[in-house]
């Protein structure tokens, strides 16, 4: 087992504390937060320190996972991740046991893969990523760096996401489609046309009302 | 294994009783139901009576799972659970050996969690709830009991879900949503806003045409 | 192992040759296509000639799968379906060990289940199916001939779908609904009203606006 060092200690943190654990292969040290940030919970983890402290981590052989999520915009996950990687870091592509990850597909270095995530053949995932929990990345997709496949979405055979976009919960990219860089899916979107870079797209409205 | 014997015999039970044998825990004996009523089709489990002659599989220490679903209203559901209880039954929490639940989660006695659901790290389930096949309760997010999240619903994130509440099927609730007591949420829809006790909210109208 | 030849070379055969590698109870010889096609990538199996070469290798005892996908229509499939058996080709069910098939379900020649699919107890399914992955038919529900589940679509308890249907990715049938042969549901549709034969339908708009 090696050590890793987390960044970021809200709910995605948890989620991938549970997913570290399941797979047997870290011995999670703890977790380091923005300067003078307290965690609620920490499934039982110590809070290290601050982001500052990181480069002593890595200098003892920690390895390091980016436990804050992403949903209106990718730049704090990236700048955690370009400064984790200048600072030497070694940043393990984490995949829960409960993920299927065909043998034909390529994912990249920082990018965690959630339960029951499938990652299909020949699909390819760039650098930093979230595929989250019960995602979809279907055969011959691809998907750029820094990119937040949320949970339950379906990017179905061949579609192309960008760099740093959000595919929001349950929503559905057709086969083929492409997406590109900076785009913002609201959950349960269907995509059936290509989108241009920075491109925000929500779905459908609800008509409420009181039960009786 | 312990012995069982479950209170109604529809199509919900028969999920159920997939679910229990996929468990290997427990005998099932077979299924009670209303006075009258003759069912279909029990997997070759007997129609052992009504819901009168549940005091006497309770003495013999028979364990009680509910097995009627739950769609408009969770009112007969309830009503079972209370009656069971009252005569002094064992619930157990029947979770699928295929269905993922966090070490990390809490689930109340008499829910059911069926094949491929997960209930992730901190979640907390009520009593009494179905929680269906491929649905998801994500990272902190509270289910109240006697709620019903239909197959495939995602609860994401510290989103929280009342009492006596219907998610429907593939229906998407955001991140930290809170959404009250007996609210019903049509199929397919997207939450995003918080909802008062007693919302009823159906997304979508899809548009009509034959084929050519 | 029993040798297989696959009838179409796309992307859906790439997903399928991913299913039947994971099964480990067959060796794949190759891939027949149509005369003159040339295909991009096959994950390193041969092309072995063209449809009409099929004959020759049903004579060697070869099995034959079908891995052309389908989504506006079932026509081609079911054509190669109908030459393949008309020469006799013994036509497997394949069914991924990451789905799920209850015991209590039945699945017909020639259908195949791709990773964690489910079919529930009682559920039928016809012959040439596809059930994509992550696809979910639930209890009792039944499904005609030469129809495609795709990705993530929810078929509900005792849901009814026809032959020659599509029933798009994330989309959601009700409980009970019947759905009549050569309907088309969009992606991401919830379908609560039973749809006679030959309908198309298609779901949500959605609001497109740029990022700022």
């Amino acid at each position: 087992m090696s050590a890793v060092v987390l960044l970021g200690g809200g709910g995605h943190c948890r989620s991938v504390i549970d997913v570290i654990e399941q797979t047997g292969l870290y011995s999670i040290l703890g977790v380091l937060e923005k300067e003078g940030f307290s965690c609620s919970n920490l499934m039982g983890y110590p809070l290290l320190g601050s982001d500052h402290d990181l480069p002593a981590f890595i200098e003892q052989n920690c390895a390091v996972v980016i436990t804050i999520g992403q949903i209106k915009t990718s730049e704090p996950r990236e700048k955690l991740y370009r400064y984790a990687k200048e600072a030497g870091a070694e940043m393990p592509t984490v995949v829960s046991p409960r993920a299927y990850l065909s043998r034909h597909a390529r994912v990249g270095a920082g990018t965690t893969v959630m339960h029951e995530a499938i990652v299909n053949c020949s699909a390819e995932i760039g650098e930093n990523c979230i595929i989250n929990t019960k995602a979809l990345v279907e055969h011959d997709a691809k998907i750029g760096n820094h990119t937040h496949i949320a949970t339950g979405a379906f990017v179905n055979g061949g579609a192309q996401i960008g760099q740093r976009c959000f595919i929001g919960s349950g929503a559905v990219i057709h086969n083929g489609i492409d997406i590109g860089d900076g785009c913002l899916i609201g959950a349960g979107t269907i995509v059936r046309t290509n989108l241009p870079d920075g491109t925000v797209l929500k779905g459908q409205q609800a008509a409420i009302g009181m039960a009786t």
